[in-house]
């Protein structure tokens, strides 16, 4: 089976430093998953140990704690901080800046619109920084919104799709006198998006590699799935040679948080199905 | 003939309000016409000795000089100011915003966008008010832009489609980090164009009447269009029977600066026309 990579495809510079930040402290912990994948979590524990907290409460004092990629609530974070931990932040520098744009535009008396998905982590920490912020999935969800303030601000989860982000603005636009749109959506998201929309268009199958959590594999699936027959997997383990009857050429590409060491895996895997 | 009123026409607040302060300074001249509708200008010289200049250099020491709808630049409202004239401003609110906003954007390093024809009054006084300002009639000439800071504010003529003020701020939204969308289209215009859509698509033939050099007329004009058989005229003398050659029900609007015995007079023609 003939192989064709996305032109841009996994790791972001987010993720890429995160990993790094982890390796460099051994014997900490996360709070929450570092990234959205597991496999490489588990290869942190086993070569780093580094392990994983799901709430502050299992924090001990004087303990090493790594902020995850996606940022943690500010109380959360205010709480790490006085409980006399030594705190690391991973956060990816894309995701802090929703976070102090929402901090200023509520300090200015702006309500406050994050495109994307209310239970995402990512999400979770952008709106704790906020006074006024409602979390908008699709543009039909504005309707039921009641705004404390006048004056509109605008950002978005760092990946999710710019055409959806749009649709919600220019609904606001007709509607209010002035709205303030942050473009958030990282750069990491939109060339792994435009890179799987230009490839799928030319091949017969395209598998999509990354956490079945993660929003932007998510993303990269759905525009896939536009073009060609799309498989989402975690890894290698989950391919199914019956996908690839009667195909010749397979287009592969990874979300932000899928490691080398699992893609080539795939790579290696679905080379050697026959067409 | 039967005839339908839109439901939204004519006269807008800032054009009624222009004309009562006109009214009320009788032996007094304006800068530029008042409003884009000759007939109604025709008719305060006549009724109210309300002259026209067109230039500052032709306002004489001591003279009142009303300021039209429109506003006028920046620099030219300081020179009359200083010349001793004195100075009745009827620069409609809503245009006032726009131009207070441009130059709070500016003040504040933002480049400025305006949605609007360059050589449009209302265009040419709000830009005054900025830095860095740019005038885009339409989103194809956003590419040849080069803009002095990195975050852009955008308004739009008060006479625009909010359609088309969406598709330019779009384009920036995906270009630019930060992109602050003033939506300056007035109510009025919004509430007229409505009305005509709505009109326009439930009658045989549409008469739009306004000034030919009127953008709020112009609109109109297209919007109906899009839906049936439509005339610009700016008085009853334009119209030709022929027009209604099997034609059963007539709409008719008016731009913002039409007013209402002009109207009249063109609802009484079109009545005694024969289907």
């Amino acid at each position: 089976m003939e192989v064709k990579l996305a032109s841009h495809y996994g790791f972001c510079f987010g993720v890429k430093r995160a990993i790094k930040i982890a390796q460099e402290h051994k014997n900490s912990a996360t709070m929450g998953p570092l990234i959205h994948n597991q496999k490489e979590i588990d290869r942190l524990k086993k070569d780093f140990n580094v392990g994983l907290y799901s709430t502050i409460k299992e924090v001990k004092e004087q303990e090493t704690v790594i902020i995850r990629t996606h940022g943690i609530p500010k109380n959360d974070l205010a709480e790490l901080k006085k409980n006399n931990t030594k705190v690391i932040n991973a956060t990816c520098p894309f995701v802090t800046t929703p976070q102090q744009i929402v901090k200023k535009m509520s300090q200015d008396r702006y309500s406050v619109v994050i495109f994307g998905d209310a239970d995402h982590p990512e999400v979770k920490g952008v709106k704790s920084y906020g006074d006024d912020v409602h979390v908008v999935p699709n543009s039909e969800d504005l309707d039921s919104l009641v705004f404390k303030y006048d004056k509109i601000a605008t950002v978005a989860q760092t990946t999710k799709q710019k055409e959806k982000y749009l649709n919600i603005v220019n609904s606001l636009i007709l509607k209010y006198k002035e709205v303030r749109v942050f473009n958030t959506i990282c750069d990491a998201t939109f060339e792994n998006q435009a890179a799987t929309r230009e490839l799928s268009a030319t091949v017969d199958i395209m598998i999509i590699i990354g956490g079945k959590n993660s929003s932007n594999t998510k993303q990269l699936f759905n525009i896939s799935q536009e073009n060609c027959v799309s498989y989402l997997i975690e890894d290698e383990s989950e391919l199914n040679p019956k996908w690839f009857a009667n195909k010749l050429v397979c287009g592969i590409t990874a979300g932000a948080s899928t490691p080398d060491w699992i893609i080539q895996k795939v790579i290696d895997k679905v080379e050697k199905i026959e067409p």
